[in-house]
């Protein structure tokens, strides 16, 4: 079995989109990941399997992606002592509200670390899971502080670009 | 091991005191229950071990009342294929909305039966339970129909009581 | 006149092509149906009708499905002892919170099981009905057991090809 | 049986010190005036009897007052052609919302003449009653246009004695 | 100048399209109507002048229109004892709460009548305008007797097809 | 009559001790200020004689406060050209939602500068006034640093003032 | 260095449609503006660096256009003493409430004058910034009251159209 | 200057008493902290200095605990590539979604590990922070499966003396 450092699970095939942003992040920092569709509440016990899995391979960051009553976050939590990074999704009837309150109101002793909805918090669950591996780990520490640098200059260069070419030529150019 | 009819699980001990509404109910109605506190997701095993005991003594509904990122309905309802009536808390912080949406918006194929928010929903599951245990039950059915008589005729004796009395005189007995 | 077992209503013709998503798992269930359009404030009368029709034939489950002030469900309810299963629509003006509230907010006396927004809810529907049915009847209980097995499984099939054919490939396959 | 104006029911005997906020103000428009307590869900035939009987003696709108689910001003308006005004419950669970949606979101052809939320809303109601009886009664008008210059005068000599006396002063009479 | 029952008016001339189906409806009651563009925020004077000469006209009834924050409902009801129905606009930035809120929650003494968001509201605000100015007028009282009848008629109707042809059918020539 | 930099007007007299958190922070600032009570709703007319003059006495900016279906900070801006900041009201029945709503949603052309809801608005719109007003008056742009420093040096020293004695010394006297 | 009136900053590339539209007024006022993109997440110190720019140029009010945890606003406000205008993004997951929640709830002593969510805002944003720099710009004055008459008119006029041709040949119009 | 594991930074000193909740499980867990109070809209430059006093110490984990506008956990979150738990506060005026949508909706490349409202939230960043430190030392995890069969221990003995005393022994001497 692999060994890897963030499992990442999600509750029904059709997340899997999201899933794909956040591995998208984990590669750029060659941060090892497995990928899972599990769902709290229609493979309960396969979704035990695959944490107890995760577990037992030395992972160290679970990120979960739900919606609706997202209970998937929570349950991974109640299975294990490691962080879980949870991501609603938005949009659907609720407006995501329903997915963001279930993830973020857990019960005392049992945190999920939740951030923004859909394809935001997507990429963020990555980010934050690099951020939690990094603390001991110096290489890694090294790449977010090239991340930092470069989504920071980023908006330097495009502001740049903004005074030299002026809005309109700017405006245009984006929607290409 | 007691037969019972109805299990009732509450994510918390403090919330007791809505059971003890359910409770109140389903005495009324001479319908049997069993009571157990257990976490979806701080007693995750312990919570499974109390739906399979539930089980297989014979129940033929759960109610489970829960706030905040209301787990426990929909977790009961992944494990059994009898109908599962969820409670949610009132008042906390987000007006229980949180726990509202965790537990009406299961996905396909889970359903849990949501009822009002707080004391009304903790009554109402009662009810709701019995009706659904009264379907192949006819004694039941009786009891049903003399309570929809009943609290009709509550409403009613009350409205002959304050065309007898005026608007003025009822208010001050119904604040005694 | 036609024995059945459940019982749908809808207020208006739009909600049509939710109950065709109710009737759907009626019909892999084997559980009979009757089909209504009736509305509680255009054809009161009519609807105390449909009800009484339908109550007079032996239903066991009401199924109700209404938008906006939807006060068909909790009319429904007022009519008779049988459990009512209430679905809000999804997605207009108020992105259905009127529909839930008008729902899930009944008094003291008189639940409404209310499940999830939209077409996940009437598909709930059906099977909390069926649910609701099976706990008098063996048969429909292994069917239940079978469907239960069958989405856990689904889901499992599903995270094994994606397993094998890694991410990108599964979500072409999902898009096609 | 007497001949009233405005027949006022109420979905609950706690809604009563609303109902007198309503009366107080058809008192001193001496707009006469009928007071039922009559729940949509508990009591639906009382209701329609309640109805019928004040149709029979000639009322010309109808006030409801009610809260949750609040179907009472929706089922009143789908057993009459006459005005039905509405007015939520504030405050409990939901903030008063599940009894706004309720009552506002009427589908087409039923309308009710929702107004705010609780006591205003109370009070409210009764004006536009008067206001509505007021299209063809002269006299009414008059009362009317007295009542508005009082309340407008009202608020001018507050502005009048504040100018006077300073804010201190001013607030300081208010809590006394 | 024309004497008109009904004085329509809207904050914008985007919001016509509402309009078009309040004046549809008032048509077909044979009810006489005024029509005016006039914002409470942007031509404050000129809104005046609009109220008065209706109101100089003998217009019954104000029907407002209007989205945002919408003070013209309650602009025209500080300037007049009449009866006004305000349509709160839908769907926009904040799904038209801005709208509902702004129009229902007016203070003490100063009602208006709000009715649902968008095209249901603005069909039930000329339904509410005939039914108020019925309530002196016995052949407008027919009307809608008949109209109540018709509306009744219609959902029967539908079901009686619903019946004999079945849901796929029917569905199918809905969406024709 | 007196020359005023600011206009203060609420809209009710149970707004005063909100006006007062106003007038405490302009006091401060050594500017001069008018203070009103006018309706947009009932005092229509006597409204727009403050409004008209207080700008006639050369006021700069105005500040409005008011609840429920918040129309007075709009009506202001419709009668002016200067700068009219808004104040929500907090709490009652609708969190104070329907009073932002009404408040911040101004359509094109009539802005309204909205501050937070309640006690922290009231005393944000007197700074935001004075920000106003300083923009072409160095010797409050003084005091607008000063103020600055100062509640920055206000947390610093109770940061020092935690590091030196510890949380519980420190809650104990803030308790006190 | 230019030196401006108005300094715009947008918190992302994204945002620039809507600067446009702050932009086209200011121009249409004659009032100069830099416009930058700068994060407050992102580019914390560059930020810093505009915003300091911008006052050493004597910028005299800032725009600050921004969504989701919308930071922007008020950590401009933390910098400076000048007004600062907050722009809530709109449409994404939460209806832009995050954003207006973001911008207008700032705590006591830093305000950001908050005005209509999206497009509505960004105009009026401009029209604010404008009537603040007007208090002490007399020829501003005189073009703000042209734009206010201007503004009315257009409403006037379309109604006058509205009167001759019917609303019929007016949406008609209004389509093409 | 101390070398801590977790830096707490509460935006404002009436924060303290969450602040109190989140150290108290630190003590549990024998995790060093320091605590500040810095505001990140009035005290910019301290907080920046707070920030990197806590880095320069090797802090592995943020937390912080803010209301309303709650900038702080962002403006943290830019200024490092440790990880932050944001800590939202309940209750105030838009019940803490000010403060839950300032905190979880975080933009690409900065989240923010957000908990629940309040002091379950306050307790829950604890062990979020804990869980985080403890990928990289054994003792911590040891510790945390200790927690976690206590916090599931403590129900199970609960349910016991629920099952051994019955509902209303066990809440009576719950309410002592």
């Amino acid at each position: 079995m692999e060994k890897n450092d963030v499992a990442i699970i999600v509750g029904s095939s059709s997340d899997l989109s999201l899933a794909k942003e956040t591995i998208n992040v984990l590669k750029k920092f060659e941060v090892s990941y497995s990928l899972d569709i599990a769902s709290a509440h229609r493979t309960e016990e396969y979704l035990k399997q695959c944490i107890e899995g995760a577990i037992s391979t030395g992972v160290k960051v679970f990120i979960a992606i739900a919606g609706m009553a997202a209970a998937l976050p929570g349950v991974i939590a109640s299975h294990t002592i490691l962080p879980v990074v949870g991501v609603p999704l938005d949009g659907k009837n609720l407006l995501g509200l329903d997915s963001l309150f279930s993830i973020v109101q857990m019960p005392k002793g049992v945190p999920v670390a939740t951030v923004a909805l859909g394809k935001t918090g997507a990429i963020n669950a990555a980010i934050l899971a690099v951020q939690i591996i990094a603390i001991s780990n110096d290489e890694l520490k090294e790449k977010l502080k090239n991340y930092k640098i470069k989504i920071s200059e980023t908006v330097v260069k495009e502001n740049l670009s903004l005074q030299k070419d002026g809005i309109d030529k700017f405006i245009e150019r984006l929607n290409k």
